[in-house]
């Protein structure tokens, strides 16, 4: 029996757009019979090689208008809630990342990381905050989510989690959402999650 | 008898992603009754004010290597020619953009520039050069090619250009391509042409 095609998503639990992609990437790789890799990684390491500071939205401030404005018609195009920018953005997401890391290798990541991207980005919720954290555990299900929340202050899953950014950019990722294919083939940004899709089914 | 809707459609001619924007524009237009505005500008000045001294995709190694990859593909799944990356990159557009601005006025602008983007990123010339803007002006019909190459070392030629880069930077204009909807709504990116197209008929 040969197994279905898969494709990674990597993302940052900051990233606005990767909270386009992870809001209908289940569905849509469901569509295509590829199964989704969630792989977490912070932007924050990759933005500072890049010489930045902070999001390029902040650095690029008409570029940072442009993307508000962006996700807002998105957003309504696709049914989600409005819009709402973090305050402050980008949120701190290094605990919110660890975390996700957790609940990928429970198989909890797309409940999570649905709920968590909501929490953000439509109910100007902190992401940074443990109880964030800990209400989207509860409500994907985590059956012991003070245990992972008790694990992510642990050097084993600070290291996880930098290993897995070094990999990122490695991979030659400088931006999320990322998808990456079986055979290495690199698409940036929720626009080219179809030709991902595509792609992957291809290999 | 209602006018069509329009699309501003802002490009600089050594532009990758105004490149694809333009060999399909003006079909695409044509299929939602929408009037396309070609508006030539430079992007070096709003690069500059950004603080890039060059393309983004110079100054962020792993974006150009991206955009490389990323334009290969897209060119392939339309059936244009294999994408070459001008040496060098970006060219130096100044004449072929107040060309461009000529050759609008002319009415000739579709034609024009897609033989000036097909010669830089399917041919590999210059479009820095003289001979490249002759040729393309005399393949796109042009009745008198060599009184607008005349004109583009005219002060008043250079203004207009200067000019509308200025326009373009008030507009929020900070990349290219960029759509334009006579409401004033802002669509960045080849692959936002759609979702402009579509909000331009709405309005």
């Amino acid at each position: 029996m040969s197994r279905p095609p898969t494709l990674q998503f990597w993302f940052d639990p900051a990233s606005t757009y990767a909270y386009l992609s992870a809001m209908r990437i289940e569905e849509e790789a469901a569509r295509h019979g590829v199964s989704v890799i969630w792989c977490p990684f912070l932007l924050g390491p990759i933005f500072r090689a890049q010489g930045w500071e902070t999001s390029p939205f902040n650095v690029y401030p008409a570029k940072g208008r442009y993307m508000v404005r962006d996700i807002e018609r998105l957003a309504a195009s696709r049914g989600l809630p409005p819009f709402r920018l973090p305050d402050p953005f980008p949120a701190n997401s290094v605990r919110a990342a660890r975390t996700a890391l957790m609940a990928a290798e429970r198989g909890l990541a797309p409940d999570f990381m649905c709920r968590l991207f909501t929490a953000a980005f439509a109910e100007g919720r902190d992401i940074a905050l443990p109880e964030t954290l800990r209400d989207c555990l509860v409500a994907a299900g985590a059956p012991n989510p003070d245990e992972i929340l008790a694990a992510i202050g642990e050097t084993s899953t600070k290291e996880r989690l930098r290993l897995e950014t070094e990999r990122a950019a490695t991979l030659g990722i400088f931006g999320a959402p990322t998808f990456i294919t079986p055979d290495g083939e690199l698409f940036w940004g929720d626009d080219r999650l179809s030709a991902a899709l595509e792609w992957a089914c291809e290999t």
